[in-house]
């Protein structure tokens, strides 16, 4: 081998060495990761985030995926010649919109399959109706009726723990039943973070198309690499959380008060994004934990 | 109560009382039931097929069901406003076709699992790429290119037995992946046929729309009860099994000799059919069994 | 098959399939079935109570049977030529009739074992010296000595729990040792009671020679179906509950009060009374049940 | 402490040690012990014989015992008033002296229950009925037939198995279902045999009313301490073992081809001859090994 | 067999019958012994102290042997050509001879594997450092820095239960580290006690140079056979309990509250102290126990 | 973060996802890692491999190291004050060096526990004593008698396999016992072989200060990067392969006869060899395989 060639791989061996405490800490913890947006809809992208996700499962992290269905809902609602309808500028899920939904969220969901299992990892994709995972209620929208769509009611997590024993990757999309076993769409925000809660997982992250939280919502370089829930609870009264990224930040103040143990906002967008969170000391997304949680750079 | 409601449930507990002999002989048995056909499309037909198998797990079976996907497959290719193309009479299917069965058919999986969820019994549904279940290879019709449909070529068993372990009811779409991770349509009779032979179940059931093999296919009166695998050969030899019956008892005897013990073909139209051929004595299908395996009349 | 034929194999389906709900809520539960009176004498009867059981132990459910001697103790303690004894009113077991009962309890017994093993069912005859299952103290009547009659004072239930755990349907004679290891005999309700409550048994079965409690003791039409614990306590106040039926209700009310959740009063001498009483939606005895639990026609 | 207390107690201390290596080499082994004639009818050796295998369970083997009846059956058949049939010089076990047999067996069972769980071990008393133990075929006399007296066709070792695993010392009287599930008494020598060999068990001892095998039958002096085989067939041969002795090194000889390791014939009447037959150099009855198996000497 | 050579195995029998009780009370309880001092040094009863916890072993305990290193350390000082230095008098274990000391515990303890092995027992010999089993915090004598020696702080006690599930006889040698992973030297006493205490151990014994407790030191005949820990507290105020056997009843004490049922101080001179201790109703040395706890006299 | 930073980061992502596939490949796979020469002098070299080591533990493998003494013997020896004898050039392993070489492994081996707990895996010191692992015979040279120097004879993996299934990394020093119990040393090349055939080893990985099999071994570039194991023998006959590699090469081609699917010759002198052999596609030391195996090349 040639002295150059050398101090190459010699570099890579030093990278796993660096990761090495991460794979520690969480060793057999469960993570449960939010895919959706852009992340999806990118071949390349997919490849590695399902790379990631597979490294993750090999190195000893027990990770769930829950994910959403992107544009190919509403490509296949004009496909099949439907006219979208909205009420207060939501679209409503009628009936053959939910079948049209439920069908395109479960070929979604075996083409992840294939993508796992093509890597060697065994993975096992299943909807919220499997093992009953997912029982949910009507959403409405201002009061509002806007459809099958609903909120989790509880989460069974039987079929999960009995994946995971086994030794699968599960990957869950977001559809649910309710009381009387109707069939429900369900935001993959929602659904990730009622499982994430009732797993008690290690880990909640958010694969979306947003960098993380910012303190000026127009400078990409103003990213918070951590918030307390208290830190995050002044930035949602003082208005610098806002819009989109309101309901996602509420989402991760409900998974740290119930149990997981910090909760990512990362940029999908950005290649191996979720590896680099995790294994470097340099986090690239938003990381929410509890007030009394010790901080990265303590940790690191 | 009055005599005659008495006479009623005295009469009730007597079929619960004569059906003890067959729930003891399958205990832990695992019977694979290829579901399709009429059986499928009736709303009515398709609770009480349902209501049957959930009852078979109940006391004590293990059934796996493998399912079609019946007209719903045409109607959304024709809703996505496609047009079917033929070779040699056969319907090709390409991609966009292939893209829409696996819709369609996860769909109709998922309806299948909420009917048994429904029951109180927990099923999982999956298709043939979870666990790399169904491995297949091209299949070619006399030659000809058909597209993606695909002959099994190797069933990882894993999946199935790690569900029967934790208690589910499996439910299988027929779905698979050649080695490249390519995604194949596979006939439901096959399908179930392979998957109960890498089991070596001790039943395979096939709900049709059939009432089994007939020595004069004109008269439903000339019903063969039973049929050793060497009178299935002399009867395919002299041209009595022909046309849609011949691939099927090929089938069965495909089965029998790769270690299942019995099959069974039936008529999914007659309600409880599958019901009546196990806890009765007077099976209202046909039965295929080895040469040297005891009759139905000696054992019952 | 012809169509009268047909109707009734149709009917007999209907019956297994109304069933299910029953198989499903009671899969896994423990019942233990107190046997005696007239049911025990006659030799159809025996064998019709004995499938009943078989058939509970099949469909999921976790049967113990709890039996008496019945007349059979009498008849060998004449036959050895032995003079009964009395103390008011009451026949006194002194140690050669206790050797007798034991005899023939051990007996009767394994009868029953051969009548479960002939249905292809594993059994395990047990006494209470078994484990060391039943431990008693001397019993009084209004203060006098009537020999070796014992309450149970302790019951270790690990022995049932070993054989449940091995898939044996257990059959228990009520003999017990006291902290002296003597051996006594015990009331068959009582030890049937005393196990129900150790072991926190779903149910408990009381199959005697009686209709069920009567509002009008002269009138079997007058039959009460369900009974809460509070309402028996007020029919024993008034009166209506006396005589042989008041120890009877006073086991039932214990046995709610540790944990059973439900114990029936069953006439053992219908056919199938255990079956009906559980499969069907009108019971044929009567049930007895805690004040906060739902009662049978809100559950049917 | 006084200087011979001291004396007193350090010889007990060098017993234990030196039990040590046969408590190593009989580590979680099986021995079956068929416990009849004297040592059952004196209540002290009853005593000393239950203590000494209790030890043996203690110490880590895995005993089961097999009784006969002795003398008991015989008083209790008079009791009834019966009067005893003989053919060929044989008594005849009809159905009532069968009734009666059981019964008192049943008695005998449980009485040596009592005594181990008085030690503080777990015992279960069975028969040959519970889990289907023994099933035999008739037996006859010369052609003569003696009533219900069995030959052990099958022996299904589940329940023992089972009972072992849970712990227990199984306690087996020697009665058998034949194919149509009746009654049958087997000859405790044979069932002993029938289990041990069924069991593979390790160890098999007889404890009877005889020293040993003698080489002059009327010189106690005379035992042989081991016997192989071949040397045991010879001296069949030669007539030296006849009479009572014939049946019993018959089995053993069978017990051994069967994959028993050493086959014991011990003195009932000598108090703990168990215990000194395994655990000191110097056995007191004979034991029978296989021709190609360590000699004790060589062993100890 | 000689009429004298039968009473003498008769003895035998009998001694081994009397162990019964004793067998079956401590069967699968754990027994920690801190094995030091003179029993360490005479070869002949470092074997008989060997046999002794390997026949514990066998006989169903769990015992762990916790070793010191008695003289040899001192000697392997010299012989590395080391200066001994004292501060206040006590030795200070500098890093060199800590690295001695290490290096001499460590093949005292692969001796003591040797001999148990030799007995065909399965031992492993680990140090604290293995699993992280103690961790310790420096220790000082009057304020003043002896070196590398340790009070332990934590117990891991996995690897032991880890040992003790494969069926190892575990033998510790009593070296820590603190939480920078510094070596540190443990006495011998202190670590059995914390591994007692931390296991909740039915019994700890010291096996020392001491009779056990005197009431008058110089009076061998003073011991005394039971203490409960407030009569050692009074021992210990009035003065009678000093000097070196003042930290080991401390010790005792400590242990008794910590949820040890029963601490053995035992003359490690005196052959077979250990069974003897716990074989005969006549223990040879000092036994304390809690105060509402029985006395040996009535337990005996 | 800045773009320099994100493309270092980056980097580091793309590494552990390179290494994916052979984290994949020898998941839950036993490797034998024989540690020795100057990668044990060099403290940094030491913390590195030690780091390896471990991380090849947490994503999956299951390592055992086997460790030699190296130089710290021969300096024990002398501060000892011991004069080393020879034989034919060789040392002699006379009993007092015996114990010093005990006692110095026994001290390496607990520092190696040290530095892997401290990266918080649990190991296990353990020497071939413990479970009586390697059992040895004495080995000469050229007929003369070097002392306690030993053959692996037998290894008994028991204890191996159950630290394996407790999680612990186990540690072995090359010390083992003759049928005598006597203490032998053992050469840490041969103890590795030999563990790793008796394991069926899937790798054995030699740790020493050679750059693997050179073609000319001047030239360290003619290093030979695979070699199957006929291939290796031509270079032993033609006699390129010689000296001190020919025993370690002898070593390898009997381990892969034994069941080792590929031995690795790697250079302990640089840093993080193993991590380098293992997950990049660019070994740096010599493989050896079977003639049947599929190249490197082929695999990568």
């Amino acid at each position: 081998m040639r002295q150059d060639e050398m101090q190459t791989v010699m570099k890579k061996a030093e990278v796993l060495i660096e990761a090495l405490p991460y794979i520690q800490r969480f060793n057999r913890k469960i993570i449960v990761i939010k895919y959706g947006g852009s992340a999806m809809l990118d071949e390349n992208l997919k490849q590695e985030v399902i790379k990631d996700v597979t490294l993750l499962k090999l190195v000893g992290f027990k990770p769930i995926i829950v994910h959403g269905g992107g544009r190919e809902i509403s490509g296949w609602v004009k496909k099949a010649g439907m006219e979208p309808k909205f009420i207060n500028g939501l679209r409503v899920t009628d009936k053959p919109t939910m079948d049209i939904a439920e069908m395109v969220l479960n070929k979604v969901n075996k083409s992840l399959v294939t993508m796992v299992e093509r890597l060697g990892v065994k993975a096992c994709g299943i909807s919220g109706k499997d093992g009953n995972l997912l029982n949910v209620e009507k959403k409405y929208s201002d009061g509002k009726d806007i459809g099958f769509v609903g909120n989790v009611k509880n989460v069974d997590t039987k079929i999960l723990h009995d994946l995971l024993d086994k030794d699968y990757l599960p990957i869950v999309c977001p559809i649910g039943m309710d009381d009387d076993y109707n069939t429900y769409n369900i935001n993959a925000d929602d659904a990730a973070t009622a499982i994430a809660e009732a797993l008690e997982a290690d880990k909640l992250a958010f694969l979306s198309d947003t960098p993380g939280v910012l303190k000026d919502k127009d400078d990409p370089a103003s990213l918070i690499s951590e918030l307390s829930v208290s830190e995050a609870k002044s930035l949602i009264e003082d208005g610098t959380i806002e819009g989109g990224m309101l309901p996602k930040v509420k989402s991760c103040i409900s998974a740290i008060d119930n149990g997981v143990h910090r909760v990512h906002i990362l940029d999908g967008r950005i290649e191996h994004c979720l590896l680099l969170e995790i294994f470097t000391n340099k986090g690239i997304g938003t990381a929410i934990l509890s007030d009394n949680e010790e901080r990265y750079d303590e940790q690191r």
